[in-house]
């Protein structure tokens, strides 16, 4: 046999097939969480600025309550936070995440 | 919480990242089995005859050895057939397949 290795994705949707989180969009909530920025969050990813603004609007659309929450000038001149709802929801596909990869690595092929 | 259901795919690549075999290949090489034909799997799936070619080449290149074989005139003017090789990767991810999707159907979000 040659060898070969497992690799996948998993990811969350709406009950209409919407996208709401996977893997990049975990690594987007992470980042502005670290960095207290969207615009911050967005250059670590390599990612347009209205690209990260838009999955922003589309979690606090799709979710209960507002996931990122935002300030305007200040101090800090701005910034973003992650609220309880973002908290939770990260964290609860971060462990999906985690069940996930360990799924692949106890498979062999 | 808003209702989400778990979606992924799983797949199966080269020790260097090439695509070996997933959901879509799995289904081509199910199609070929059972209509013993390349062109009759690449119109059932909607895909062009040279993609169904390309992917076959891609299988018999990177396996050990040819996983489908052609048969060029005969009384049934041709045909496409798995091999031994190819029935037994075709099994070998049906059933990583069937454990992943077990694996998100046992999953609560």
């Amino acid at each position: 046999m040659i060898d070969l290795k497992i690799n996948g994705r998993i990811w969350l949707e709406t009950s209409g097939g919407e996208r709401f989180i996977g893997i990049g969009r975990m690594e987007l909530l992470e980042h502005i969480q670290q960095s207290g920025s969207i615009n911050l969050a967005a250059k670590a990813m390599n990612m347009s600025y209205k690209r990260a603004w838009d999955l922003v609007q589309s979690f606090n659309r799709l979710a209960e309550q507002p996931m990122v929450v935002t300030q305007t000038g200040g101090q800090k001149g701005g910034g973003a936070t992650l609220t309880k709802e973002g908290l939770v929801y990260l964290k609860r596909y971060q462990e999906l995440l985690a069940r996930f990869n360990q799924f692949m690595a106890e498979e062999s092929f």
